[in-house]
């Protein structure tokens, strides 16, 4: 109920995934709203889309956990009661980011070994697709937290992405050991005595080279690199656009190679990647950009979907508990959650 | 002598500096490589380009502190000597940036009221250029740290970039007073309390559309930025290519259209932006990218010949001095200057 475009994309992409899978679908939401958008669909006749009532709205930009308080019948609160008694398999949100995660938290809880769920981003890049995490929950880490995230996405790349034994970097300002920030280099030295396929750091100049499969960051410097990201891809096809306004031969040249340039779009167009993942709860949740349309939505229940089907939780608890000894050395206590992104 | 394309690219940049304006440039490095790149030309005989003869060369991948305590006989070593015995007025270097500010810092010191000295970039937008800093100096930061960088930006974006009272952001993960890490809330509080034009936080997104003339960050993080937006410039041109490239209609419409994307390609060339400003030194140190070609030495050669011309250290100053009173009650202290980057 609380996306930026409105129910009318959330539920045109349900409707899209219950008529290309063989999926159920339940909207959270007023009904008054949701019903009219459905009532004509054949799976609403046979169930494979419902909805459940609710009453109210966390808005985009209210502070998560006092939403999740106050409002006890909002969509998001809603949803993940369902998901914690087993009536639903997974959520997707294309709300309050933040709320989604503190409703999917109080709900859920988290994996046994997880000191912080997370987000996970998947970037389009030249090679495969790279999962990068945390990119907005937890914005200030300690280097268990970092390592864990670094397990976590590794499981996700696994099991998702069908990449074996995925190249982990954190990411850093320099590809040489040492480094970093007093944080990276931390983190460092725990990857260093794992067992997963570590490469070192990572420069922001690699992750959309596609050389390594995880780029490991905390939530606010991932954030920032996910928004900068958009901001200038953006920034990047406005400015070509205005160059080819400026020329009648430019726009006639823009008209004939206008396949390579719908072709581009599609391969950046975070739609096709269906929204990022929370990992480390004991449920599955996604959530999508606010501006989700119809398609995003429509990926991101199919990811849901392959990620409760292909237990990812199951692999993320088994290489936690493969690196528990790892984290029972680094002794630096757990402090609060911090606030989430926007 | 350290960069990435050698000295070639340093010494055509030099020759068109002195080719296109009245500065006197001098070169340092070793005199049999460079003596036959510029001895034809007739700047050389009437003593605009001078060389002065080092036998050391710092490398990319060297520790910069210690480096520069070896390698006392190297180019970027030897050249800030001379800055600060003023026999020239600016160094530009293209080598090692780590090496490069703490050869500029031992040798020049700081600015009284300067902290941190920090490096600045520039960033095209799809309006004014912005002004980012730290992008690399300092990678564990203090809120009174943060408060100076954008005190130091604001100067460099009035006096360089001609932006009458410059609206200053701290770059974080959501617009809203509060969001982001406690570095970022805590350096919010400071602004507040300042006479900037001060407009609170700054989400990535945003960096790239103009609203704002200077995003402060601490140097990890502006690292990272940097290197994303490069990294993922580059991935987008490529993956246009690739579509280009597929089809033979896109091919003769790319033809048709070059003149727009050489146009595009102009207004993203960092070459045309001359390099990033150390700022906070008693004189004036440009670092450019390693890769940099003989345009962007110019043009850096450029900037360092305003940046004197027009007193920006005087403008630093000033403005520092006027906010003394904020920092003098936020007593953190100052830690040990944090290794730069690469």
């Amino acid at each position: 109920m609380g996306t930026d475009r409105g129910p009318e994309e959330m539920v045109a992409g349900a409707v899209q995934a219950v008529t290309e899978s063989a999926l159920e679908v339940v909207l959270f939401g007023d009904k008054n709203i949701l019903t009219p958008l459905v009532k004509s669909r054949p799976e609403f006749g046979i169930g494979r889309l419902r909805i459940v009532h609710t009453t109210e709205v966390v808005g985009m930009a209210e502070s998560p956990i006092d939403a999740i308080r106050r409002k006890r019948d909002s969509s998001i609160v809603v949803a993940f009661e369902y998901l914690s008694r087993g009536e639903v398999d997974a959520v997707v949100s294309a709300g309050n980011s933040g709320a989604t995660m503190a409703a999917a938290l109080r709900s859920l809880g988290r994996l046994p070994g997880v000191s912080r769920p997370g987000i996970a981003s998947v970037f389009p890049t030249l090679k495969k697709p790279v999962v990068m995490m945390d990119v907005g929950a937890n914005v200030d880490c300690r280097p268990r937290h970092l390592f864990q995230f670094g397990i976590m996405a590794a499981a996700f790349s696994e099991v998702i992405l069908d990449v074996e034994r995925p190249r982990v970097g954190v990411l850093s300002i320099g590809e040489e050991q040492g480094k970093g920030n007093s944080l990276v280099k931390k983190t460092d030295d725990l990857f260093r005595q794992s067992s997963l396929n570590y490469v070192g750091n990572t420069e922001g100049g690699e992750v959309f080279r596609g050389d390594v499969d995880v780029v490991v960051c905390d939530g606010f410097v991932g954030n920032v690199c996910l928004k900068i990201s958009e901001g200038l891809a953006e920034a990047l096809t406005g400015l070509l656009r205005i160059e080819i306004n400026k020329s009648p031969l430019a726009k006639v040249g823009y008209f004939l190679a206008r396949g390579a340039f719908t072709n581009f779009k599609k391969r950046i167009d975070y739609a096709e990647y269906g929204g990022a993942p929370l990992l480390g709860l004991k449920g599955t949740g996604i959530v999508c950009h606010g501006r989700s349309n119809a398609k995003a939505i429509k990926n991101a229940i199919f990811v849901a979907g392959s990620l409760v089907q292909n237990k990812v939780n199951d692999r993320i608890v088994e290489l936690l508990s493969r690196h528990e000894i790892i984290l029972a050395d680094e002794n630096d206590g757990l402090e609060r959650a911090s606030s989430g992104a926007a």
